[in-house]
């Protein structure tokens, strides 16, 4: 059997994504690289793997798949078993199935729209667009970290009462904090955490994992004006 | 049994996408309205509901849950058999419940953010908001308008080839649609949609479902400066 495709830069946060949850569970996979500098996911040939002309593409056999979280849902879905993890909680009752969800929808809804601007402002315009470099408009940087104090406080509260956000086991929600998170680590406000210590552990746990490690080798930590990423 | 308990106002986006899944499945519930513009979901007793402040709140017995989408998913989880309904693909293969992902995450990732800013612009705002009042910024509204055509293109050619987003059945994914699209459709752009024809047949169908209008009955489509929402 063929091994399933990804297609795109795997320092991308949402290819990085995918590649996590196949590393958690192990699967066999084929890194398609793409050139987003040069505007490679803007061809045909990509856009009919994803018709918004995003990275990364997904194709399993026929199936072709597109948008992160959905796709790393399909890959625990398909090998989750085998490899005896339950990161979506579908073989637990509704109940913790829900707490999956509601901590999912966390990060979407309140987590990234926060942590994303800064990362947004001080590394992915200056450094990673073409033509980009402008200064971080430190006006959106405030703003936005104001918003992340906020949303850690409330992760701070959660994780006094549990080890991960749905409960004592690790699940889909707590991944899908890595890819950003990552980054923002490497901007000048990641001590922003420090003022957090049980999601400072927390996040600490995560990228102690072996999977995480493997994926986040393939992201910089340094960034530099006129670099190829 | 107590019914489920939904806290918020009927005409917000995330309270009627409750109410929605709740109409679809048939289930009994109670809804608890709260005065936004008081700031009633700001209180302690809500705070405690929805950490993050926000509305909805839900609660079935000792379970409290927040985020609209996930509470929806626990309601079709919880009643969608009885109703015979398997909106989240669930009962499919992995395969067709990936499709139902990937489109709910299109609706949440490129949908949403093209035509959420001219609802804001035009109705949340001025006329919600208390202290709103302000002129729509012309240049957001536009901007989110080139998006949106963007996007209703991709679904035209998707809604060519099967009868709903996931494929011939309605999902989940298709009904997420409905609270922005419905005040989109009081504000003067409503017009855009006439350009995708099979994009304005879907929408039509999704609007004569007895369930949406149910829940549609309690969100205006007239704003006035100064009216009571």
């Amino acid at each position: 059997m063929s091994p399933v495709k990804v297609f795109g830069h795997p320092m991308l946060t949402n290819v990085a994504r995918v590649l996590l949850f196949l590393e958690e569970v192990g699967a066999e996979y084929e890194l398609v690289p793409m050139d987003f500098v040069a505007g490679e996911h803007k061809r045909p040939q990509h856009v009919q793997l994803n018709p918004f002309a995003k990275m990364p593409g997904f194709q399993d056999g026929d199936l072709v798949l597109f948008e992160s979280r959905a796709i790393a849902k399909y890959i625990l879905r398909k090998y989750g078993g085998t490899a005896g993890l339950d990161l979506l909680g579908e073989n637990s009752g509704i109940e913790e199935l829900a707490m999956v969800d509601v901590w999912t929808e966390v990060e979407a809804q309140q987590y990234y729209p926060a942590i994303s601007p800064v990362v947004f402002e001080c590394i992915i315009i200056p450094f990673i667009i073409p033509g980009g470099g402008a200064a971080p408009n430190q006006t959106v940087v405030d703003e936005s970290l104001e918003r992340l104090r906020g949303v850690l406080g409330i992760y701070e509260a959660r994780l006094e009462k549990s080890r991960y956000l749905a409960g004592d086991s690790i699940t889909f929600a707590d991944l899908n904090h890595i890819p950003f998170t990552f980054y923002f680590m490497t901007t000048p406000y990641a001590k922003v955490f420090d003022d957090y210590p049980k999601v400072k552990a927390w996040w600490e746990m995560l990228m102690a994992r072996p999977a995480v490690q493997r994926v986040c080798k393939h992201m910089p930590t340094e960034f530099k004006l006129g670099a190829q990423y």
